[in-house]
């Protein structure tokens, strides 16, 4: 198991204007003070998981990281010079590991913030390490969620979109402290995980770091559609181009929460975790589905295709 | 002057349960990759006039600091430590840049994240620096502002406070990006800053790093009453604690955008620039009042008194 193997996280460190790229030693730091990152949570990431030593989803997670730079007037990150960066750096990770590269799953991670006040130059960098215990243990096991207000509402304009052009509808920011605090509460009451629904109507928005997926009878898959509050999920988008060729129905629209406690089964789809199947929500069980196997193979394969096709 | 001078800001690292304090070379960075205010902007910060070589209105940052830590669940930090540290501090800087510490006016950043995600050890320390040459304009000149709907509403509960147990109402976090976001728009299109009001109702809830007051007829002042996107201000709370000895009638309540424009004077109030007066608000001229230099002065002294009685 490559996740029992002491943690040693591979950094690298990314110009963010296409120069150089080069390894950061793990036990020294390398954000100062006053970057954007840090005093403001100024910045994009993405996350994307290594499966056995490529990356999966990589197109997808380039497009939503440039979608989120130019949302937050970021310089556009060069697709080539992130990708290449990404591979040095998985080497890197391989052969200090000492396995075989279809060996290693890990979890990359990229970031880019607006950068240190005294220079204005982004910072930018991307960091590999081992699957966590949770993800894989939640993967297996399934989640426990419950529903809950986002404790706020994204004001929507006239057309369906953010009422104010600086409200960053679909960029990936690095302000997830009010996520962390749900899943902290979540967890403090006995839960794994938070799914958001919209109080008023019982619309279905997101998990606090996932996309909800439903599977409902007749081979259909249902994710609610990206807006305000829901960030367009990459693992959900290579589920349903995968899915439709193996002829599911899929469809973006407004789910409720009644449809969840209806549906064949709930799923939680992000790019680590890959899936976790909702088995409790809000402490009324979700029976497993006969299909439970099918439908994680089947955002496996979409990964693994993911890969294929790059 | 002591902000045409080279800045060199000094920086204390501080143990977050007491232990020690230490300086920390500025040109050396001191966050690592995991630090949850990179990774989440999971923290909190305090921003603090150094006047004339003192830290002003010490007592109402530190009340702020501990609540906001309080509410994010951080560990409590210890006045008398951040003071001591503070304090070590501005003589480094005083003495590093060979003036009389009367000459030095600064600004002093405390900043504690919830800390390496392989540690769990909080992250706090502490930056000292000259004002920017910004702010000392503004004081002086005064701004031009927008009014703006925040782009998002935090939900009430029946009681008016926030509807989920984690949504940090009155926790000064590193979750600044929307924020920047409006001021980076606001200066495109021309205005210096920004005031938030409620679309619907016109209520005004804040400047984006500031607290509204506005001066009435008869000696009155008013505030928006702190709550859900509204944050309790260390200055505007100083000032109506001095002002109401000098025999101004003070109070925080509900203020519409109505009102702004009625006042005798608007005023944007905060740590380091202490205040700039509102000329202009959504572009129509506010006209300045008679007694604009005793306002300014009255939140001079407000601060002034507050070093002294510290």
């Amino acid at each position: 198991m490559v996740s029992l193997l002491p943690p040693a996280p591979v950094i690298y460190l990314i110009e963010p204007f296409g120069g150089s790229i080069r390894r950061q030693n793990a036990n020294t730091p390398h954000i100062f003070w006053d970057d954007a990152a840090v005093t403001r949570g100024d910045g994009i990431f993405e996350t994307i998981l290594i499966r056995r030593g490529e990356p999966a989803n990589l197109d997808k997670h380039i497009e939503r990281f440039r979608r989120s730079a130019a949302t937050l007037d970021l310089p556009e990150p060069c697709a080539e010079h992130w990708s290449k960066a990404t591979r040095e750096a998985i080497a890197d990770f391989v052969r200090e590991r000492g396995v075989a590269p279809e060996e290693v799953d890990a979890k990359c991670s990229w970031t880019m913030s607006r950068g240190r006040e005294t220079t204005g130059v982004p910072t930018a960098w991307l960091t590999i390490r081992p699957l966590s215990e949770e993800v894989l243990s939640q993967r297996k096991n399934g989640v426990s969620a419950v529903t809950t207000s986002r404790g706020y509402s994204i004001n929507r304009g006239k057309d369906g979109e953010a009422e104010v052009p600086w409200m960053r509808v679909g960029a990936k920011t690095l302000n997830y402290a009010a996520s962390m605090a749900a899943l902290r509460w979540a967890r403090s009451e006995g839960y794994d995980d938070v799914i958001y629904i919209d109080p008023e109507t019982e619309r279905v928005l997101e998990g606090a770091t996932s996309t909800v997926v439903i599977v409902k009878k007749g081979g259909r898959l249902r994710t609610p559609k990206p807006g305000p509050g829901i960030l367009p999920g990459t693992t959900q988008a290579a589920l349903f181009a995968h899915a439709e060729k193996q002829g599911w129905k899929c469809k973006q629209k407004d789910v409720y929460l009644s449809e969840l406690h209806k549906a064949e089964s709930v799923w939680l789809v992000s790019s680590t975790r890959m899936y976790a199947r909702v088995r409790k929500l809000d402490g009324k069980k979700l029976a497993r589905p006969d299909n439970a196997e099918e439908i994680q193979q089947l955002i496996v394969d979409a990964l693994d295709s993911s890969v294929r096709e790059a």
